[in-house]
Formats: structure tokens, C-alpha cells, sequence
């Protein structure tokens, strides 16, 4: 059965190298107060920074800053950056960076709102309402999480070991720069990261038994193949602006809600790698490209077999005329192969300093106490077997 | 290279069979006084004019209405509709019916707030600005133009012979209510002509050598693929509902905008086809499925083979260990197997009563006195030699 679903994502894109000097128009939509906020300094470096302030400057604006949003970004950030709206008088929020700074920016957005605490959004005792969000516009600097252009965000409380992520559609950031050519700039471990986090957002969602309209599979499919593609081209060829705008505008697409069609919903890998991450602060997309072959491995039977074989032939090019088991099992081993080989992230958990002893509290949050709904329900035992196929 | 543009389709699509429960409380947005518009009286037979009644009553809405919008829209109808706007002094325009009744109901929205004419707005010694439009709502019944999605309509005028599409962002509507068995009802032929008119929107943007995001064309083939899957399925089983679904989700997206990504537009079968429909009132779809094989054949050579490869072997599944040449000429075959007798829509022009006395004039106006900037340039003998491709 196709399912309803509604279909309201009015976030407008500025693509492309030469769209900055729509920035100051588009903020001054929302009034004259910017608060301005970005990661380490690498927009500095890169000239970004001189070039936005030149545009703020030039539109008449009044800007303040917070710098310093860190990658997996920390429930303190929040609380200091609505600190400065109330202060400030802040009408628009302007979050340069990638996932990090804009998740960061949008809770900030919300939190300037209200008198709580910001971890009331996420303390899963009080789940605070949104009832009010400042306009956040941004300026994309890193193809990944699709912050850009979804009403997401996800945010660390490391006191509590906890890392959580929520949607709300007021968050939704009004206006997105994407300039592939910021993104020249990304090392090969953040490229390669990133494309395995764009290529689970899709994977979430492709892999679900529930019926999906062909189209959204088709779409889905292209915007893997885009990925596995150009992820290699621009971890080699760093400044390749084919490269860099293929990745960019798929990260977009592959988070921003167009490819879930009314499927029931039924994330896995996210959430078992928000719990690695909460405790180990590995970056996400490498926590993700670990788990991912080993849930895929997990979760294969005669009941989720032709999700693989639509994948393995559609996506990875794999001969259709073969048994079905076959097909996948070849998907699997090809799909570690771009992860592992080509995009040239670590295999195991060990690898990257993680050994098994949190393995059972994790899994215990990951289900959350009870089952996680994905693609094959996991139970907290199943979630603690994935983590320990990743030690070797 | 690849272009810079602007994303910016901020219309919000309620998907299904369940979603009519939201048109009341979409429509109070905007106002109390609503005029509804739709073709014939199809909408009623069908059931759907009921349920939308008992919507705006329960509403509390005040309704007037213009039926009898014809296919090919006439000037006539945007004038009529707009006086009743003035007349009445509507809030909102809630359009039933398929691109006709949507097109002409976005004019009626201009024209309902300004004195001149209707037609200014396409005389093109005129082009009357459009300065404001009153909100536009839709329940689409046929999938094919996209109207519901974009921000253009196409409208004719008997009197002196012309037919003009135009776009204005003001035109875009708030609100469109997509249910794909509203569609049930669309006659084998209606079916025939809405596929062809969806897989030209697409084969106006993809047949262009200007490059292209290939993230893009990976979801136009997929459209396309979409579209050659499901249409002979709505054809045989007119309330299949996947096949009404894929088809409507898809009809919007091939001409919503997000394709172009930026290329430099060059649309070469619809201004021919305008000037066909503007003389001999065919279907829209027809006349660009007579057309488009043809103008493929006319515009295959050494500089555009490989773009026929690319359809040939991404779309159409043919075998890509041949010589370019061949695989592009089994390409444009396979294609008119597709649309003449998967689809059975009529292949000729004689075949649907048209013979060349107007070839010489529809020429010279497709062209505009100049050239067609399409996939490669078309002058008036060009056009005219894709005319006479077609009497056979």
C-alpha cells in the first residue's frame, strides 16, 4: 500500500559559485540584527568570512558572533548562542558551517525563544514544545547532513552521555547558500565521511519492506549512484566543481523528506551510531559507514532479500541473473568495498580506538528499552551482535 | 560547466487519497470568499464536486463558481473569471481539474487584480507585468502538465490564432491536493496523451548539451522510466492506483523546475506543438507525441549522438556495446514503439485530420521570425521539414 504524506519543504536554495550577493536581501527580509555563527576558523582561512561581512556590511546590518560550534555540537553551544539573541535583540540567525553549526543554529533558534533550559527540547522526560523559532538562514560549507535544507538537528549533552536529534518544522531554515566551491576546502577524511553519511540517509530509507512508490525507488538509486561516484572523484581531485555540486545538491535530496513518500518511517543505523558517537565523538559519517554493511549482513533473510537485489542491481551494477542471495550477498561485499576501499574510511571499530565495553549500554539506549523499528526490528541483544560484528 | 540557479518551489502538496479534510482550513488561510473553477462536468459525475462542497460548507467558506473551462484554455475564460472576481469580491481560487482548468485559473488570479485586458498579459507587444495575483489552490484530476506545481499556464486565443504560455513566480499555487484516484477516471486516450506530455516536459530539458548536473539527469531517467512503466498499466487498468500514483508524483516533478538545475533552457517540441494545438485544438499530448520522434531523427548527428546514447541505454535499456549511431537510431525506434503502440496514440498528423496548409505559417510563428534555441537551432525550414516528418 502507498501511503499519503504531505509534501512542504519551502526552504529556497541559492546554487552555485557566484549567489552571495543575495545575502544581504534575504536576511534583511527578517530584520536588521544577525547573529552570525560558525565552527573552528576555517571560514576564515578560506576568505568565506571576509566575504559575508562584506555583504552584511554593504546591506546596512548589525551582526554579533558565535564561533566555536563544535562537530556532534554540545547542548552549551545552544545555551550560549540564545544567551546572545536575548541579549542582542537578535531577529535572524545566520549558521555558516555544515551540519554541526546549522543543527546548532536551529536549536539556537528555538531556544532564544523561550525561558527553559535547551536541553528541554531533548530531556525525553520533558520534550519541551517548539512554540516559537527565530529565521535562520545559512551558508553551506560541507555536503553531509542535509541540514540545510530539513527541520532537523541533533545535539549532544555530554554531562549526560546523551545525544539526541529532533525535527520540528518551524526550524526549517528559510534560505540555504550552497556553494559547491565552498566545500574545495574539505579534507578527504570529511569527503569521505560525508558520503557515507548522505549514502545512509538514503540506505534508511531504501531499505524499508514497506511499499514505496517506484519513482521516489528510482530517485533514490540515482542519488546513490551520484554519490559512490563522485565521492572518489573529489576525495582525489579536492577543487573539482562537478564533483563538489553533484555531492552537494544529493545531500540535500537525500535528507530533506522528498524520498520518504509516506513510508513508515524506521531508521537503525542512526540510531546506533548516535550512541557510539555520544560516548566516543567519532565523526558520525565514519560511524555510519562501520555499521551500516554489518546491519545490511544482519538483517538479510528470504524475507528482506529483494531489497538487496534491487540495490545490488540497480545501484551497483551487479548481473540480475543470479540467485537472489547470491545478488546480495555481492551487494554487501561491494558496498564495503566503496566504503572501506574506495572512500577509504577504517573497517572496524578498533581501528578507530573503540573497544566493546559500552557495547551493552549502548544498545540498551539505542532500542530505547524496547524494539527498534527499522527495516528488521531490533531487539537490544540484535543491536549489540551488529556492534560486535564490528570488531573484526 | 555547470550553472548556477535558484530553488524555489514552495508549494505545499497534500499526496493521497485521505487529504480533502485539509482543503477547509488551507483555503481560511487565504480568505472567506472562494471561487471555484473546473472544466466540465466530469467532477461531478465523479463525486468529487460533492466531497468539496461539503468541505467549504463545512468551512463556512462562500463559494461561487466557473465551470466550462475548455481544454486549451481560452482568453475568454480568464476574462469571464476574473470579472466574477471583481464581482464578487473573492479571497481565493480553488481550481478542480487538470492543467486547463489550473492554467487558466493562475490567469484569472492576475488578471483578477488588475483593469486591463486579459489578454495583455500574452500580446506580445504588450506583456503586461503582472504586479499581484490572488492565491491559487488546486485538486488536480489528470496527471500531465505540472501545472499544479509550476508557476506558468498556456493560454489560447481563437480570435487571432495564438497561444502563449507565460510564467510569473506570483502565480505558483499555495496548495495543491494531489489524489491519484481522482485520476481513475481519465480516459486510455486522456492517459496516452498525459504520459507524452510528461516525458516531453522531461526530454526538452535532458536533450541538451549543455552540461548537467548528472545527479539531474539520474532523475530524469528515472522519471522517464516511471513514466514508460506505468502509463500502459493506467491504460489497462484504469484504477490502479500505484500506477495512478507514480504518474501523478511524477507528472509534477518533471516540470516543477528542480530538472533544469540551471541549464540553459531550450524547449524545441512544445513551441512546435503550440503552434499545431493553436490551429487544430489537439490534444497537448498528441501533438508532442507525433512531434518529438521526428525531431529527434532531424536533430541526430555527431555532435548530439551521445545525449541519444545516454536515453538509449539509461531509459530505454539498450544494449551500450554498439556503434553511438545505431544505439541513438534504436533508441528514437524503441521510443515510438513506446508512445505509438504501447501507449496507441496515433501516429501522423493526416492520422488526426491534419494535412500541410498551415505547415509554412506555423513555422515562421514557432520560430518567432528567428530561430528556435532549442537542442540544436531550429530555423522556419527546419521547423517546417519536423512538420512534414510527420504526414507519414
Amino acid at each position: 500500500m502507498i501511503h499519503d504524506f504531505i509534501y512542504d519543504i519551502p526552504v529556497k536554495v541559492y546554487f552555485g559559485r557566484d549567489q552571495l550577493h543575495h545575502l544581504g536581501g534575504e536576511l534583511k527580509k527578517y530584520g536588521t540584527r544577525v547573529l552570525m555563527t560558525y565552527g573552528g576558523g576555517s571560514i576564515k582561512r578560506s576568505g568565506l568570512y571576509d566575504r559575508v561581512v562584506k555583504e552584511l556590511r554593504e546591506a546596512g546590518l548589525e551582526w554579533f558572533e558565535l564561533p566555536g560550534i563544535e562537530p556532534n555540537p554540545r547542548v552549551a553551544s545552544v545555551r550560549e548562542g540564545a544567551r546572545l539573541c536575548k541579549e542582542h535583540g537578535i531577529d535572524v540567525l545566520l549558521a555558516i558551517g555544515g551540519g554541526s553549526t546549522i543543527d546548532a543554529t536551529k536549536w539556537i533558534a528555538a531556544a532564544a525563544c523561550t525561558d527553559r533550559d535547551a536541553w528541554d527540547f531533548f530531556d525525553p522526560a520533558i520534550l519541551a514544545p517548539v512554540e516559537k523559532a527565530l529565521p535562520v538562514l545559512d551558508i553551506l560549507t560541507l555536503s553531509a547532513t542535509g541540514s540545510e535544507m530539513d527541520c532537523g538537528g541533533v545535539i549532544s549533552n555530554p554531562d549526560t552521555k546523551d545525544k539526541y536529534g529532533r525535527m520540528d518544522p518551524l526550524l526549517l531554515p528559510k534560505v540555504s547558500f550552497l556553494d559547491p566551491s565552498n566545500t574545495f576546502s574539505v579534507s578527504a577524511y570529511q569527503t569521505a565521511c560525508g558520503g557515507a553519511d548522505m549514502l545512509s540517509h538514503i540506505i534508511e530509507v531504501y531499505f524499508n519492506m514497506d511499499q514505496d512508490l517506484y519513482m521516489l525507488d528510482t530517485f533514490m538509486e540515482g542519488l546513490m549512484k551520484t554519490i559512490i561516484k563522485y565521492t572518489p572523484v573529489a576525495i582525489r581531485e579536492p577543487d573539482n566543481y562537478e564533483a563538489r555540486a553533484n555531492l552537494m545538491w544529493a545531500s540535500s535530496w537525500a535528507i530533506n523528506g522528498f524520498i520518504d513518500g509516506g513510508k513508515r518511517q524506521a531508521w537503525s543505523c542512526h540510531p546506533m551510531e548516535h550512541e557510539l558517537s555520544a560516548i566516543y565523538d567519532i565523526t558520525h559519517g565514519l560511524g555510519l559507514a562501520i555499521l551500516t554493511p554489518r546491519w545490511m549482513t544482519y538483517c538479510l533473510d528470504e524475507t528482506t532479500v529483494s531489497k538487496y537485489v534491487q540495490f545490488g542491481v540497480n545501484v551497483l551494477g551487479i548481473d540480475p541473473d543470479q540467485a537472489p542471495m547470491d545478488i546480495a550477498r555481492q551487494a554487501i561485499d561491494r558496498f564495503s568495498t566503496v566504503l572501506f576501499d574506495t572512500f577509504g574510511l577504517s573497517r572496524t571499530l578498533p581501528e578507530v580506538g573503540i573497544d566493546d565495553t559500552h557495547f551493552a549500554v549502548m544498545a540498551r539506549k539505542a532500542v530505547a528499552g524496547g524494539v527498534l523499528p527499522g527495516f528488521k526490528p531490533l531487539r537490544q541483544e540484535d543491536v549489540e551482535a551488529i556492534y560486535r560484528m564490528c570488531m573484526a
